[in-house]
């Protein structure tokens, strides 16, 4: 007999019909002799709905009364599943965060869980019953209620399958896995039965959108089996674990596209040690994150320095470096934003470092032109013109993935 | 600087532009001095639409699972309103009923108020806090959230004020006092500026709707004063305390009908002691509350008794009744649910036998035949046709209050 923590997505939840469907996935695990902890999120559209009318009381409201405010969704979302899994004749008991012992920072809207107090749901798992546990919220030391903020829910599953010693924690979603590149770019992607940790926290920065990168950094830290699986198709999904079984044969985990890029390139610096610094130390005091760097090999006594950052830090970034050009000593600015960063993805890729050469390849024979190239332990990125992105997906993804 | 508790029901926060008028209410008494403590209910048809959703789920649902999914209603409620008047510039939070300390037995959907630890509200008065307080909710011994069933909110105000000893509770509704008799039927009907517990407790029995009975008992054991006052009038309503101060001028407080009265005969009983004991007792075992009896003098060895009943019990009164013919021992029983019971009033009435004389000189003048009559301490009833009870009311209340 295994502990297994559920969570289910709002869209699993976003109807009576779906909240059945769900009900019947969890007391099939209870049938076949598990004790099951479920973490499930607010239903379909319900907290954008509560968004809106808490904004038409006041757009500026305390983040402690929007906390007590959104919090709701979650209890109700519970309780109804709960009422469902009675319908089908289990025993169950629905727990808000503070009744489930999940005690946070006081950072409200975006807590961090502090610790877990797990005997409540321990004694309810001894009394045979289903635990349903609100996903998203927690109390902090004021016992006041607090919000996880994004990937909250997640997180809530990952950090009572840490805290219960859980053998495995399932998040259920309208995707029946990880895939190697996004399936509605690449139709040829295959769903993948196991991935590291360090993978999918590159693919999840990387734009794949599926797990909260905090979920999967807790997971890693407390070696929780997390399997990501579709709450609509009842197959069986992809698990994110320390070590892929299959290592030898696949090398790559993934192709990821990630469209939100800037590219800023400052040319005519003086040829001197300290330029590079000022740059980036201007830009970190305004809080601007810098990705990828290149700086060009001095021509003469000038030498150019290019970087990306996020589109939505480009107006800023503009305006402080010009601000600075003196004290830069930069000749022009130039602003590209038609270009993108695509990835590859891989834990093997330090031991073979033909995948660099193998992707720069297919982008060779396909002729597009690569601008910038940044390279870690486990990931090759490109920076690529806008409208050659998907192609370029597609040539990479065939030379990785179909010679298997 | 006094203490004050203020209620506000479901119709007074139903949409944002009655939240800011709630919230205006509340901070023009702060601004006064006072202490405030607010609690709320769910917001308009709220609960019953959420109670629509439940059904869809689970028409049987767990009262436990109901409870956690309802309390979400007053939850949502209380933190607009706590954002509604952090919009208009006060201190203010809001607070669920475990965070405010309510402590409930375990009877989910009809829970009561066991104790209040008013620790955490006091702490925030003392911050010059507004404390908003989810009504209709607390939470029981294995930290479960409880409801208080109906009328619950109005308990909560009134064990708030008490357990805070605020100097006045007052209850925020959709009518702007108590009156001499329902306006809808009586145009001269007089409101009240004051009345006693008793009177007010013998006119919410009698169906004037607008304060639950519970939280009147409460508030005269505790002695707390209670104002019933509209939100949307903002006039002086009418307080409910222990001694009405204008004793002398006014001995009756209202006029009541009730239309919800079922009389039944059982005529030809044997005339010997133990007969209506076995009727009553056999009522009783069934649940059945009887209000007024009547028992004819006998006339040669047989006697009639009369009783009346709520509609509700009519079919299983009638039917335990005939199944019991031969042991009880009546010859026939007759069925009357034509009949409505009007009621006098009055806390001075016991030092007055004249009230009696009124009322009935009153309906003897409009040729009103009474069919039963039954007297208290602080009320006399009379039971008549059905078709005449607008009028009655109309005869009795011009005698008592056009005499001023």
């Amino acid at each position: 007999m295994a502990l297994i923590v559920q969570k289910f997505g709002g869209s699993s939840v976003a109807n009576a019909e779906r909240v059945f469907n769900v009900a019947k996935i969890i007391t099939e695990t209870y049938s076949a002799g598990n004790d099951v902890v479920v973490v499930v999120s607010a239903q379909g559209d319900t907290t954008d709905d509560m968004l809106a009318k808490a904004a038409e009381i006041n757009p500026n409201a305390s983040k402690r009364e929007m906390d007590v405010y959104l919090a709701c969704g979650e209890q109700m979302s519970m309780s109804l599943l709960a009422m469902a899994i009675e319908r089908l004749g289990f025993p169950v008991i629905s727990l808000t965060g503070w009744q489930a012992g999940i005690k946070t920072t006081s950072h409200h809207s975006s807590a961090r869980i502090v610790r877990i107090d797990p005997e409540r749901i321990r004694n309810e798992l001894d009394k045979k019953n289903i635990v349903i546990v609100a996903g998203f919220q927690g109390i902090n030391k004021f016992e006041s209620i607090t919000t996880l903020g994004r990937g909250g829910s997640d997180t809530t599953a990952v950090a009572l399958a840490a805290s219960l010693k859980a053998s495995l924690c399932q998040i259920y979603t309208d995707v029946d896995g990880i895939y190697s590149a996004d399936p509605r770019i690449i139709k040829d992607a295959v769903k993948l039965d196991e991935i590291p940790y360090d993978d999918m926290l590159e693919l999840a920065s990387l734009g794949a959108k599926v797990l909260h990168n905090r979920s999967v950094e807790m997971a890693k830290r407390y070696h929780i089996n997390l399997e990501v699986l579709s709450s609509f198709s009842r197959k069986p999904g992809t698990i994110v674990k320390e070590v892929v079984t299959n290592m030898e044969k696949l090398h790559v985990s993934g192709i990821a596209k990630d469209d939100n890029v800037v590219r800023i390139a400052l040319t005519g610096i003086k040829d001197e040690p300290g330029r590079a610094y000022r740059v980036f130390a201007l830009l970190s005091r305004n809080s601007i994150n810098v990705d990828i760097i290149l700086q060009s090999i001095g021509r003469g006594d000038v030498k150019d320095i290019s970087f990306t950052i996020c589109k939505g830090d480009k107006e800023k970034a503009v305006e402080v470096l010009n601000a600075n050009k003196l004290d830069l000593g930069f000749e022009e600015l130039h602003v590209s934003d038609s270009l993108v960063k695509v990835s590859v993805v891989g834990a093997g890729m330090i031991d073979n470092p033909g995948i660099a050469a193998t992707m720069f390849e297919a982008l060779y024979e396909a002729e597009i032109n690569i601008h910038m190239i940044s390279t870690s332990e486990i990931k090759v990125s490109v920076l690529i013109e806008n409208q050659y992105a998907d192609q370029a997906m597609q040539v990479i993804h065939r030379k990785f993935f179909n010679l298997v």
